[in-house]
């Protein structure tokens, strides 16, 4: 691929890209997180070759080269838990308790659908994404195989499943298992498939048996809601005897490699089950939306963390968080982490970078292959400008990071080694037409006067 | 002024503004927002002089004309406390309580603190503050003549307090006296100003009883930190009987025009001391840094609301906050509300408009000339772009204003009729000048081996 590389300034490179003079963020031997000031990354082939000085690069002439002084190279964000087709619903459905947002607006709207919808909606979220630095997400929806199109087609990398609730019988298990076959190692290995029930108050105990059986048998990931809230958790006791997580013990679900979206109604009892999972168990905390909601808790990060069990960072669906910034999830899981632990010290800008990097990448599967900017990982990785007023001056840089700067300073998102934003401009998306075009699908979309839902929220 | 303004179009009118073909935030008679569509909005002598159909100023020739197509018009939000020149300081002490955050890092780097620094400091916190579509903020700090000129330069308008402690005797006072008096009225009316007391656990009864004379003697406000949190309302209960907010009230603070900064530790007995003050008694709320420092609870704004007691928005200053960013504490308000309530449907994002627009205007003491965009009213508005895929579909206008958009989403940003930012460019600081500036002073300023404190945190 790179017939001209060898050492030595002057050389040719044509199939390198090398981004020169900026900081990197970088993880030490036990993966704490740390910078390299005055650096360069050398990316081969999609995959970073060199993290080394800046110095050890002038000179080189390589196929694509990006000045990155007064910026900041970070791994790409990974978004862990959204549904990236809700964009279309941003804003439908506001200031409303879980039950009604469901039943009264997301899921009869949701009865609308199309493939078209979803591409337009998929389309929207990967801009969006692609802007706030975010290079893979793991998205949970219907209407997938639109996405993985618009994932091969906008360059970004994704962990993909075919959501199924029990009301549909054994075909909706059957068509997210087909899709995860068909769609693994899409668009030049960058799509990553799992199995998707939706949670254990829609997917029955038979159905998750099988499903955990399928993934066992297929060696396929599954990525589920549960224990969203305290009150999933107590209906459950009172109606089963068991805690959602019980649920998923019982049904197998946690003998797998298995990503658990928002968690904030984990209880102590959870806690040992959950360990027991440890080495496959994920969760994935999107905290705006449990404020929106009102909910009495958050995700127990820090019981978690003790467990040894990886945290990533999550939007949720832009329907209830109202964006995709997963910038500010970060900025919030160590807001709200302090506050709820009543501990000013704890989730600190480097613990929070922690999350954002090698949490996040492990809790979608990708632990060793992305989350960090380091010699044989795929090169996925944002430019961070810290040249605005905002960002000035920097006395710690991961509290800059973290708590000053804004998905907004994101200038340059690459994946693969491909750069998908450059200065601010999308490269893969043309926003304004799908703006346009969804425009004219939403009367149709939104319209709920025929009274039909895909599903009831009844935990 | 504008002697060739008269009605009809293609008229010249050299002293006019014109923004048109945007959407304008506006109140309705009981102060309820909406919103104007295709409208215009006509500036003459920096106060707002019509607000109309986007077609009814087809064909004038105004002085300036802004074309805010795709962009909706709001009043320029408040920052009603902060400490600007603390931008300096942003990032400086991290993840601590705030005893150690005051004690071992704040102040004593504020012993060193040079008016130069100061200078510096307001400068580049102006530039963010512009650069997040803040028109005004209330600023309560030391050497503040530095910071009344840098408003001056800059174009902002600001309410402006010299702090001081009773560690420095009456002389402190007098000095806030001497600058209230010397600089009100300042900057072609843009500057008004108050007494400035730093807090009850700083100032004792006898200097509060003093400034509450001097207050009603001379017509002044007072600006002051009271009930930052429950610690200092529970130690102010067993050293001196009394709440920091009954504190208030004896010495008289209360008979004045006051606004009261955090107010996170206003307890159930307060509230009726606070309705009897009604009219005269404001808060200021700074969500982000009362969950940094893990606070137990955060300004009770809908006990407040019930008493019809206006609550502004706030950032505090950058040393705890970590930005300025106006438009975070907005969303935030509305987040940390619901939850501190458990009701999703309290404070929407209409009310969290309503605290950004009209109740920080009042809590500033500008009820009557900012805080609208209507006839009369000083002309301080921004123009926010909503054509980022962050911020598309518009389904909830206000929605996408409070939990979608961003600071980096406003273009521009015009105090009294003179546009400051221009499509995102500062058109009077010189951000790079400043950082450099600062960045040659910051070793001096952050020394801290002297062992000197300008005072002692013990609520």
């Amino acid at each position: 691929m790179t017939p001209t590389d060898v050492d030595g300034a002057g050389v040719q490179r044509p199939g390198e890209l090398v981004i020169s003079g900026c900081t990197v963020l970088v993880h030490d031997d036990q993966g704490a997180v740390g910078f390299e000031e005055d650096a360069a990354v050398v990316v081969r082939d999609g995959t970073v070759a060199e993290v080394t000085r800046a110095e050890a690069v002038a000179g080189r002439v390589a196929g694509e080269w990006i000045d990155g002084r007064g910026q900041v190279a970070l791994p790409g964000l990974i978004n862990c838990h959204t549904h990236a087709p809700m964009v279309a619903l941003r804003g439908l459905a506001e200031d409303l308790p879980i039950e009604e947002w469901f039943n009264d607006v997301v899921w009869p709207v949701e009865s609308n659908l199309s493939e078209k919808d979803v591409e337009l909606g998929a389309r929207l979220a990967c801009a969006e994404m692609i802007r706030g630095g975010v290079t893979c997400f793991a998205d949970h929806y219907f209407a997938m195989d639109a996405v993985a199109r618009v994932v091969a087609e906008c360059g970004m990398r994704a962990l993909l499943g075919e959501a199924f609730f029990s009301s549909q019988g054994p075909q909706g298990r059957e068509r997210s298992l087909e899709f995860a076959l068909r769609h693994h190692g899409g668009a030049g290995g960058r799509i990553t498939t799992c199995l998707a029930p939706h949670a254990p108050y829609t997917v029955d105990d038979g159905d998750l048996a099988a499903t955990a059986g399928l993934a066992r048998e297929h060696g396929l990931p599954v990525h589920l809601h549960a224990a969203e809230n305290r009150d999933q958790t107590e209906t459950s006791l009172a109606r089963h005897g068991v805690t959602p997580v019980e649920v998923l013990e019982r049904t197998g679900i946690l003998d797998t490699e298995v990503l658990i979206a928002h968690g904030t109604g984990i209880v102590e009892r959870d806690l040992p089950v959950l360990e027991r999972a440890g080495g496959r168990v994920a969760v994935a905390s999107a905290p705006r939306g449990y404020m929106k909601f009102a909910w009495p808790g958050t995700t127990p990060v820090r019981a978690l963390r003790e467990l040894g069990i990886p945290v990533g960072l999550a939007t949720d669906g832009a329907a209830s968080n109202n964006s995709l910034d997963v910038w500010e999830s970060m900025a919030l899981t160590s807001l709200v982490q302090k506050s709820a632990e009543g501990d000013p010290r704890w989730l600190t800008s480097r613990q929070a970078l922690h999350h954002a990097t090698l949490q996040s990448a492990e809790a979608v599967g990708l632990g060793d292959s992305i989350g960090s900017i380091a010699p044989g990982r795929r090169a996925d990785i944002v430019l961070v400008d810290l040249t605005g007023p905002h960002t000035q001056p920097v006395h710690d840089l991961a509290a800059t990071l973290v708590h000053s700067a804004r998905a907004s300073d994101v200038r340059t998102t690459i994946v693969d080694g491909r750069v998908l934003m450059r200065d601010r401009e999308l490269l893969t998306i043309d926003v304004p037409a799908v703006v346009r075009e969804l425009g004219e699908r939403l009367p149709a979309l939104v319209e709920r006067g025929h009274g039909r839902r895909i599903q009831d929220y009844d935990t």
